[in-house]
């Protein structure tokens, strides 16, 4: 991304590094296994430059972490680091909507399953304590601690929004 | 986005809508219960033309409906459709990565809560039907009917994929 937002904003947050079309192609090929940069090159069709550019700021960002595996000079591998991993709910919502409501019913292109009981993922959606399904009415956004003034503004005049 | 990624690929199908730096603040706003086109552009600062081309493709890809409400002359509200609803659950693991990943316990710029407890949401986690909760080493991917060759392969080649 050519430029940061700068809004105290969680969406804006997870943007600055996510914000472009490759970024979670690189991601998922993390969590397919991937790990040399010609793999990711070959699975993403990411140009070198910016497939270069991409891991470097997911490195920055302690997303992937580089190891040096080269017994005669440097050869690189790339590993998801536990910030990395914690994307995988992230992930899976992702990948769910995009087979309901891009791809459609009897056309996704992947399924999750359960190693266990090789079932199905069941969908991942905010819950009570209780396992009652919460959609967006359900809920109120407050501003949290780290709320600037403009961002606090913003969650107070949503129908939404409530004090702190 | 200027190129549409063509691979059968549900992370894929989901960038090819949300793909840029912008698109989710347009979401974040509509969540939010902004509807006119000057709400969301002083909510996001995203320059005219882009909220323009952005507001038109959600509304292409079935995300947002635009109706006319105005009374002398055309004036147009932006509302989520069932479709764009279904991004909540994206939405929350995104700004629940983002508050405890990006800023980090008590720097976040927001807080989810229930509205009938005011309890802080859950972590969203996929789990077992029993309620254990699945990290992506509890998981297998399968190719789906909408897979094609190169998707199955890739899918086939992970220490994660399994047959179909």
């Amino acid at each position: 991304m050519a430029k940061r937002h700068i809004q105290a904003c969680a969406v804006a947050g997870f943007l600055n590094i996510f914000g472009d079309g490759w970024t979670w192609l690189v991601i998922r090929e993390a969590f397919y296994g991937a790990t040399r940069f010609s793999e990711f090159q070959r699975n993403t069709g990411i140009a070198r430059n910016l497939l270069s550019q991409r891991l470097s700021m997911l490195v920055d960002e302690g997303i992937l972490r580089r190891d040096d595996v080269g017994e005669r000079g440097p050869r690189y591998e790339y590993r998801m680091t536990p910030k990395g991993e914690a994307l995988f709910p992230v992930l899976v919502t992702m990948i769910q909507w995009s087979n309901e409501h891009v791809f459609g019913a009897g056309r996704e292109p992947i399924r999750l399953l359960e190693r266990n009981s090789m079932k199905q993922l069941k969908k991942v959606v905010p819950t009570t304590a209780r396992g009652r399904v919460l959609h967006w009415p359900d809920v109120v956004a407050q501003p949290g601690p780290g709320a600037d003034k403009a961002a606090r503004m913003r969650i107070l005049e949503s129908p939404q929004g409530i004090d702190d």
